[in-house]
């Protein structure tokens, strides 16, 4: 798995799992036979569907941006205090993937609205869900770098200030202000957002936004030794195992009558090699530590309270002995299969190229988040991040050039603090250290205002999850403290408006 | 002149000529016979010209915006201290026009260099000078909207991020602080790039920059009504003569005989309708008005100390007893021929569509300026601002449709005290009362370092020229403040550096 072009394999299959990870068509979730449904929780009545009809490109007046697209959000409005009271609206800055999704796993919000009397919408970023530029049509909207090309951040952040000021101005709720949450990438937008249009939004809460997480700035091997981290801190039996397999994996594979063993080992609907194995492997440890929630949850995949303790216990299982195989299993079972009903795994990739998803394309333009994993301590194989393989493999996917310094001199990055201790106000950045994205998080207070919340037992956005009654107080504290920021945002302002 | 076809002719006159006094093509200086040539000021010889190669479409990833086009540029590295002592880099956000116009009319730049030990660098905005996107061709960048369409302010602004970032790699000068200056447009690019580039520049000098002269924030009569005043201040009878003008005119172009006489009166070249020589006065008195300036100058045209003082004495001459055109004749001369070349005028606007200038696109876009004059006491005939007759005659000119609400909806605007007041710093806004554009301007300070400098005496951007051994007190004293402030921002930024 160490050759140049196995490496390049994992890199491209960590990107397209990572990408495909927040897509709902992702070749992740098409490859799991009997693929479990949307998440029983059904928070989605809470919300009405509305549409507002959106320019195609914000920044350019030919007469192709002019074309508009409906772009959905979800609103509800049972907890609003109204525009005669200039009652807040909290608004979910969608990231990659449907709505709804975010809708269900960001119930934080919703939980939030009644105490301060909120407005609370959750808008779709464009070329997602339901979100779809060209008539809605997505094999038009994701044909080819001519249409893909209006998929961008700051198409999106546009998207978000223009269809708050119009929603503000449609409910004579000028004077509302407006907070904006967001996850993962919507959290980088959410930071980004209160940074580029602080005349529509007077705070953010970006829950695990590595925007730090470009060119230099956060080493590209951080993301895999905190996964690394994880699962030592359950078992260094687990670890070692895990490190091991790979090889294993590969050696038996070459073997003959390999190939049987391994799919009778993992239970496979149909014979895998080598790669798929690790890819699969990969995916569900990956996403594990990510979704290590306290709690049961089913963000990416039903699964257990502290998912990688489970997977460990698997490994750690003395029943298996010396199987290697059978301890893997256990462990991707903890992942794949959490509900029980999966009878065997297709690891086929049905997907298209219409499938890799438009995070692909997001990730082949300007959201280039170097990774990789060259730590004589990693739990995984070595691999180099080159940013020249991300060229290469967005020149042959979709014939375009990412644009490599873009996302630093848009956004800024570098020297975060010396920047931002005198310029800007009223973020938060929530980050679990246990969420391998956690590193190219804002780890550290910046000003009085700008302030990093950090959850040493935290995983990806656990702050922004639906409260559920098992949470540790560490959760229930970081929603504490970051409510009582948000009222003293809420405070300062009504005070503002009574002056100014 | 006060039916509706001629409001909206003065309307789109004022709106021609507002932008064609920014431009090199501008009708006005190619109506002028025996036009002055480019200014004797031989500051240019201060520079040297380079390019870069800049991106035609930052926001969109489609192949064609992947096109590049040459931006000009000019640099002055005498006075810089140079990276090893993180020296200052001094960039002036360029405006509507030839960028060499104005490092001719920015001499507070190159003369406060020595002082910082600073870099200077003069950026063109695109679609002007020589920064032509589409091979430099103007025929090809001016044909249509789908060409012009790449012309924004936000494209612009990224433009000068993308190229100082590139500047500052190239020299190894990251960490030389960078504090942006502007005038009029180009001074709303200094604040908007202050506020959304931080870790691009650490402050800005936005000077006489109309930065709420969006929608309804300000009134769209300020303007006149500035003029008006400007007038008024030097003598009544001078305002009353210029006031009732405009009737005279009228009247007399409809008389048998009349055209000869305003012909004969004004010395034009060939006989000129009403319109025409009210549009022509109408010039003659807005840019005076502007640029009143304590010295003898020659920005948009060559003129003395105080012209509207020059004007108004013209107007007062009692050689002239009550012959209106005499007066007014003498009053034009001020403007259109200081230097006494010219021997009669030339009112034919020989402009081609392609000589509207580009300043007229992007007044069809985003940069809806209202203005207008409906007051009985304005100088000026009546005329009711109406976006309605802007969108027309954007639609006839370009076929294309104002985005009324971008400016405000991507760079705020609105309750800008409220908004400014917690977020953002180090931004100092100039104005001076005479100039017609302060009623659009930031006047009152913001925070402790989103500062106000008002000057009563002031014209357009007059802190930035260079100085005059015959500057007055007041013009030294402001020039002096901005120093000041630059200079502490600079020595907190040196702090920082240090800190962070």
């Amino acid at each position: 798995m160490a050759s140049p072009s196995t490496s390049l394999s994992l890199f491209l299959f960590l990107f397209l799992h990572f990408s495909s990870s927040f897509s709902k068509t992702s070749s992740v979730f098409s490859s799991l036979l009997l693929r479990p449904q949307t998440p029983p929780i059904d928070s989605l009545r809470h919300y009405r569907t509305a549409f507002f009809t959106q320019i195609l490109d914000h920044f350019n007046f030919n007469p192709q941006s002019y074309q508009s697209f409906q772009q959905r959000y979800l609103i509800n409005d049972t907890y609003w205090g109204g525009a005669v009271e200039n009652a807040p609206i909290f608004v979910y800055t969608g990231n990659e993937g449907n709505i709804e999704w975010f809708a269900q796993n960001t119930g934080f919000i919703l939980e939030s609205a009644p105490k301060f009397r909120a407005l609370v919408v959750f808008i779709e970023h464009r070329f997602y869900g339901k979100s779809i530029p060209f008539g809605g049509d997505e094999d038009v909207a994701n044909r080819n770098s001519s249409t893909l090309g209006f998929l961008s951040s700051t198409q999106a952040l546009a998207d978000y200030a223009t269809l708050i000021t119009d929603l503000k101005r449609n409910l004579t709720a000028i004077d509302s202000p407006v907070v904006v949450f967001g996850g993962s990438y919507g959290g980088m937008l959410a930071a980004w957002f209160r940074l580029k249009y602080p005349h529509v939004a007077i705070g953010a809460i970006a829950s695990s936004a590595p925007i730090l997480q470009f060119e230099n700035i956060t080493s590209p091997y951080s993301f895999n030794n905190i996964i690394t981290q994880d699962f030592k801190s359950e078992s260094q039996n687990c670890y070692r195992v895990i490190k091991g397999s790979w090889q294993q994996i590969d050696m038996v594979a070459n073997q003959p009558g390999g190939p049987q063993l391994l799919r009778k080992s993992f239970k496979f609907c149909k014979p895998a090699d080598s790669q798929s194995i690790q890819n699969w492997l990969y995916t569900a440890i990956l996403y594990t530590a990510m979704t290590d929630y306290p709690t049961p949850s089913n963000f990416l995949n039903p699964l257990p309270a502290y998912p990688v303790k489970q997977m460990c216990k698997a490994i750690d299982d003395p029943t298996t002995g010396n199987d290697t195989f059978a301890k893997l299993y256990g462990a991707a079972n903890v992942y794949y299969n959490y509900t029980g009903t999966a009878t065997c795994f297709d690891l086929d990739d049905d997907s298209d190229p219409h499938d890799l998803g438009d995070w692909t394309w997001q990730a082949c333009t300007e959201l280039i988040l170097p990774t990789g994993a060259n730590t004589e301590d990693s739990i995984f194989p070595a691999s180099t991040w080159h940013y020249a393989d991300r060229v290469h493999y967005c020149k042959s996917l979709f014939d375009v050039e990412p644009r490599r310094f873009w996302i630093t001199t848009h956004f800024g990055g570098f020297n975060i603090e010396r920047v931002l201790k005198r310029f800007g106000s009223n973020i938060i950045f929530f980050n679990g250290l246990r969420d391998p994205w956690s590193g190219g998080g804002v780890l550290k207070n910046i000003s009085s205002s700008i302030i990093a919340i950090v959850a040493k037992e935290g995983a990806h956005h656990v702050d922004l999850r639906f409260s559920d009654p098992n949470d540790p107080k560490w959760v229930k504290d970081v929603r504490k403290q970051e409510l009582n920021i948000i009222q003293d945002w809420l405070s300062q302002y009504y005070l503002d408006l009574a002056q100014y």
